[in-house]
């Protein structure tokens, strides 16, 4: 029964290629963990969009001041909770990049660690609404400090078998330098919310002043590295850091990761659509729009059995809403998608105007449940155009800024084809920029036009997915527009090597 | 400025691992829209499992029957929409195995397809909420040849570039056979759904007929054709089909994929979980179990700012559920993920029970809010605890029938590891078997010792994951305690090369 370990070895090598044997039990790629971690962290950050875009508003209340404040309370929960968790995501890819392969037990680990982000909007948004029980600051710590634990047991477990970690740290010679490292970053939020968590038993101001220290410490420590670069002078690297893993906060960002987090975004977003169209609202859809009382469903076969037409007619609005929304979402997702496929690598810059834009993204679902109201409330709809608009301009021009901040180091961030001169250049610009315009002249169109504020909307909903189709066509029209009015030499859509000191170039360099 | 193709391929080789240039503009790997088409579609199957955790049973309804009768159709329901976004999936990933690559505009026309099949549940639940309004059959069938459309629009642009096809066919002789082939597979389900519209304006239980063949037309055309081959003997393949992409029903279905639609399914119900907590419940948190007005932020601190223990004491069978629940969701995925990096091919039927697995995983968040509710409402605990144990272990004993059916054909579907006699064997079984072991067992128990049901119920939520933690170590004393009873040889953990006449070995074979 026994044979010779190769040919064992050359049978598993024809399928074998998750797992990798080092003679080590169960070690496996960490790609499909990591993966699963980005759609569960995704999901938990869009969710608070939830409250915002059920915060009933009748008619009546439209005006009343503490129904604002409530609804102001929520956006802003929204965001910050929105943040609060990409930060933690953000921790978890650096984690997972010390961590280069994983077994069981680190996997089970990891979901220990999901579960304990998941529990943080939950404790923030407490904290938020009963600002004055300690108990909400209380709970808050301490789920930050469980995140921490976690996350330290990681660590130590990659560390003591290091045939899990990163091959970078694995051979350095001065790993136990690395792990000490590792832990003073993966440590450093929980130990001051320890603090906090302590303070908020006799002075819980002093808490929220710790707190807000925490968000923003990755920030506030690279402002002070700079200072200090600034101020002494580059420092000589002390000898070992030239083998370290650059595991600090200014190392790239893991793409495939920034990708599988932002699909996450999308996909909820636009499956928040639907859920606010028949979820929640489903027996209005069967009402004409003036009437506001759930009707049986026998009343409506009589109201609608006999024409077809008048049932189509009032879902309408509805549909049309939906189908804008979801083509907006669609759309933005497929710009991400383009762009991306031309990212070489993501700094720390773009990650965080990606970030900015997700965030707006996840408010796509109020922009959607403003307009959609139109059927039923004709009044205000100019402010509802008025917000839907704001939300896609800020959603794409975070976009678009992503691509600004890879133009300027365009050689180690962008393939060729997307800098300045590359031949997809035109075409990035065109995807990039065509919702940002296009959301900023209909908001332009409604000063104007107040009273067409919604066909102003719709039409902008339905126009651009037909930019899209038809993107190339239109972009080479508009260049050889360019070239006849400008009298430019003629430019041929072939590739070109990009120099370097050509940077500054801002039109496609013939070739 | 211009330089020669060669270097400028050089330097695109370096990072372009993305973009397939073939003198071809903008084309690319499908590869993260697969990706994010799985997480939409997984995400919009499972989210009619709300409509159930939201139909509110107050006590005095508990037995109202038109109440059960409600609850029994948003069950069926939610499995129904299931079933067909699973089919509309299925059907999704057999057209992306015929397209290979993708360029902006089939990634333009995939994201309507996406609108498309997300339409499915919405016009399916108003077919089955309105079944004597024409309206909702004629939506769902329109629905159905609109997604029919666009797949076929699809089609028709990939052999119309056939760059971006599946190199199997892009190379074939039989190239406008194989395009006739898909479309015919493409348009199946909607040419019946439109004869099924026609119906449904004069004699709509025809309608119904109809479209429940649709669901069962991939079984009934398989069944019809294992019947061919039994009563007229095999056929004589045809000439062109050794040649012919495999692209019908019986193909393996892609194992990414099969990933990517699970892990989403996994990720929304760890979600549900939290939201089922916080979004609709946040007050009742701070509550006495057996209050049910939600009280004032202001009467909240005056009950507990002099007491954390009571409210920490309040919050605590929510939070155990949601650790419990939180902790089910995460460990069968566990298990699914750590099926899946041994599986190499996954057959139709692998791909079935795992759809129906994924089915029950998907009535968790109702198990949750069951358990979750025995704080408030003593009595019935044990029927809830019982439909929990019912749930989690349909969802896992069909994983472990993924297994069980990847077995039966194991040279082909199974990396050695895990086949009859692998070393990963023994440990793959208990991970699997766990769950339907430990939920059996807890029904049982319950039905001998029905008042400690709930803690019964808890006491598995906390044992299995600490079983899974020390898997390995409870496999080896498991094993070596059989040793010891039936006197077998001793059984080391090492690799053997399995023979194919071995696969009858039910235990490991000693090297």
């Amino acid at each position: 029964m026994s044979r010779p370990q190769t040919q064992e070895q050359a049978v598993d090598a024809e399928g074998d290629s998750s797992l990798y044997r080092n003679d080590e039990e169960g070690t496996q790629s960490s790609h499909r963990m990591l993966g699963f971690s980005d759609a569960l962290l995704s999901i938990i950050a869009t969710v608070m969009i939830l409250p915002v875009t059920h915060t009933e508003i009748s008619p009546e209340q439209q005006f009343d001041k503490s129904i604002q404040k409530l609804l102001a309370t929520r956006i802003a929960v929204y965001l910050m909770t929105f943040l609060i968790v990409t930060v933690a995501w953000a921790a978890h890819t650096r984690l997972f990049q010390v961590v280069g392969k994983i077994d069981d037990t680190l996997a089970l680990l990891n979901l220990a660690c999901m579960m304990t982000i998941t529990l943080l909007p939950y404790t923030f948004s407490l904290m938020v609404t009963f600002p004055d029980v300690p108990l909400g600051i209380f709970l808050f710590c301490m789920c930050v400090i469980a995140i921490g634990s976690v996350q330290a047991l990681i660590v130590g477990y990659a560390f003591h078998f290091p045939h899990l970690l990163n091959p970078q740290i694995q051979y350095s010679t001065h790993r136990a330098l690395s792990r000490q490292h590792v832990l003073r970053l993966v440590l450093r939020g929980p130990a001051l919310c320890f603090v906090a968590a302590v303070f908020s038993l006799f002075f819980f101001p002093m808490s929220y002043l710790l707190m807000v220290t925490i968000i923003f410490l990755p920030h506030i420590s690279k402002a002070i590295s700079w200072c200090k670069d600034k101020f002494m002078g580059p420092r000589e690297p002390p000898a070992h850091s030239v083998e370290s893993f650059n595991i600090d906060l200014h190392a790239p960002l893991s793409k495939e990761r920034v990708e599988a987090f932002s699909d996450g975004v999308y996909a909820i977003v636009a499956t928040l659509l639907i859920l606010d169209i028949w979820l929640l609202d489903k027996c209005h859809l069967f009402m004409l729009p003036s009437e506001d009382n759930v009707p049986d469903p026998k009343d409506v076969q009589e109201k609608f059995s006999g024409s077809l037409v008048t049932a189509l007619g009032a879902y309408g609005p509805q549909f049309l809403a939906y189908f804008g929304s979801f083509a907006t979402v669609g759309l933005l997702w497929f710009a991400h998608h383009s762009l991306f496929l031309h990212v070489r690598k993501a700094t720390q810059t773009m990650g965080l105007l990606n970030i900015l834009s997700l965030a707006f993204v996840g408010g796509l679902p109020l922009a959607y449940q403003q307009t959609s109201a139109f059927a039923r409330q004709p009044r205000d709809e100019l402010e509802r155009v008025r917000v839907s608009c704001a939300i896609i301009f800020f959603a794409s021009i975070f976009q678009f800024a992503i691509w600004t901040a890879a133009l300027l180091h365009q050689a180690e961030t962008l393939q060729p084809a997307v800098r300045f001169g590359g031949r997809e250049h035109a075409f990035m610009f065109a995807k990039l920029a065509l919702y940002p315009c296009a959301s900023l002249l209909a908001f332009a169109a409604t000063c104007l036009l107040s009273r067409f504020s919604t066909a102003i909307f719709h039409l902008m909903q339905i126009a651009v997915p037909f930019a899209f189709l038809l993107l190339r066509l239109l972009v080479r029209l508009a260049l050889a527009t360019l070239q006849v009015l400008w009298g430019l030499r003629p430019w041929h859509p072939q590739p070109c090597l990009v120099e370097p000191e050509a940077q500054s170039q801002l039109l496609p360099a013939p070739c």
